[in-house]
């Protein structure tokens, strides 16, 4: 176990009643009738939020050209009148305009920043590039799903400067242990998409958290093999494993994170409520966080908003 | 386009009626109704098909533990009496044996091989650790699907010392110009979860073709930029498409290509009947080709065995 605490050094403000949340479509095009629900969840919660011109773009499977998407989320960071930012989507797209942003630009506007599934691209950039802590939580079209737990969740994560602990209730430890490191959370798919490219995330001494959904259990066992062979884990300090959706039984996913991670002896704990179902946790990525099967909880060290 | 073309120095022994042909199952298990007329099949063009204990091993979706998998492969290779090895099926698990293989003992023991899909992974190995000339070609499962012109040319390229040329006939340029280097040639996917692993493809100076099955567009184009982002077609020198099969329509895969590949300035010419539909060309691996997108052709400059 790592004895210090990396430092986090740009904390993005907490959010208050009336703040003015920036919508951005960096992956792909969305549902109108899913996107008006979660605005107004936003609402609910007393944020204002900010529909950009150009967010209604499409082009094919993209929310338009890649400089479209990349100039619409650089802009939202950088006016000041935007005080934190929400992804209207996933899909697919992110990581193409990872080229297209400049890090040392966005770095000088920290702001609370929440997206989750392909929007991963981007939370491994703004934290590893960036130095920020981020959120992996839910996007505008899936917060209007109906579940209170995901929106109690949300509102608490981006209000409060208190640190968060996850307790996985029915959780099963894989691999018995205790450690800490800046926590990483994202979608298995894009991690393993970002693998052998500039933006492959590094994961020594983290506590990363991996979700997926639609990915046969063959695929999730290539993907973790080839992050393996790629040496992604090399150095890891501990994995938390969230929900697999419509990927086989939680059984095979745990078994094949189980063979596929053999040997590296660390602590392994499935269960964790991120993900895309049911309640989806909005998890502060860059923060201090240490993971303990023995008490199946991940419990983050320092407040993620200042 | 480079001068001088590298030497094939591994070349295996062309085939002849009565030969014995090992089946191999280093992916997936696999049905036994395709797997009986493919050894009909090969029966039927003279072949003697060689099927060893433990080849119906099941383990998941894997045909046996990776040991047994690698073993069994490795003993086709050194076995005096096996002339050719022919992949049962493709699915999944053939990346996971190539830490089990020794490329030397591999080496010394050239031998007709065939495979796709899956089996991209042994390819690239085969051709790049052990500078053997493999085929990408059906495997056993497929052979029995009544495709006739995938028998006839399965058939002479294992039997023939006469190097191949391919004309896509309704082939559609989608950069056009002429290029030549070592021929590649496999499962887009593959190629791609080999990213960042040392077992990476080498692509520099390459004529590459590929062809993918069951991948919607949106994740063709993931692929495609991750290959990007990661540098492998940095110094490629053509490429060839094939089947996308159920990958969306083929003018959209061709436009994918063409954004994907943008500033390359190499030939690129879709259209050739190599993978998981219609006729599966046998092509030789490891032997220099040259794309021509004025012809609409790819032409193997050298005979694939002696």
């Amino acid at each position: 176990m790592p004895s210090s605490i990396v430092p986090q050094t740009n904390l993005p403000r907490a959010l208050k009643p009336g703040d003015r949340i920036g919508i951005a479509a960096p992956a792909s095009p969305f549902d109108g009738k899913s996107f008006e629900a979660g605005l107004g969840v936003l609402e609910s919660m007393g944020f204002n939020p900010v529909v950009p011109e150009g967010l209604f773009e499409k082009n094919g499977f993209l929310a338009g050209t890649d400089r479209h998407r990349a100039d619409q989320l650089t802009r939202l960071f950088t006016d000041p009148e935007i005080d934190g930012i929400i992804c209207a989507r996933g899909g697919y797209g992110s990581m193409r305009i990872l080229p297209l942003l400049d890090a040392d630009v966005l770095a000088k506007h920290p702001k609370v920043f929440v997206g989750f599934s392909d929007i991963t691209a981007l939370i491994g950039f703004l934290v590893q590039r960036c130095g920020m802590t981020v959120f992996h939580g839910p996007s505008v079209t899936t917060l209007g799903d109906g579940n209170l737990q995901t929106r109690e969740h949300l509102m608490a994560a981006l209000t409060r400067a208190e640190p968060l602990t996850l307790t996985a209730e029915a959780g099963r430890t894989i691999h018995s242990g205790r450690a800490q490191g800046p926590f990483l959370c994202g979608n298995l798919t894009l991690f393993c998409h970002l693998t052998g490219t500039p933006f492959q995330p590094d994961l020594k001494d983290r506590i990363l958290l991996i979700e997926d959904r639609g990915e046969a259990p063959y695929r999730i066992d290539r993907m973790l093999t080839q992050m393996r062979m790629a040496g992604c884990f090399q150095g890891l300090a501990g994995l938390a494993v969230g929900a697999f959706t419509d990927c086989g039984s939680s059984r095979q996913i745990n078994e094949i994170v189980a063979d596929r991670l053999s040997g590296l002896d660390i602590p392994i704990l499935a269960g964790f409520d991120a993900g895309h179902e049911g309640v989806n946790m909005t998890l502060p990525v860059g923060v201090p966080a240490r993971l303990d099967t023995a008490s199946k909880t991940l419990s983050f060290l320092n407040p993620a908003v200042r």
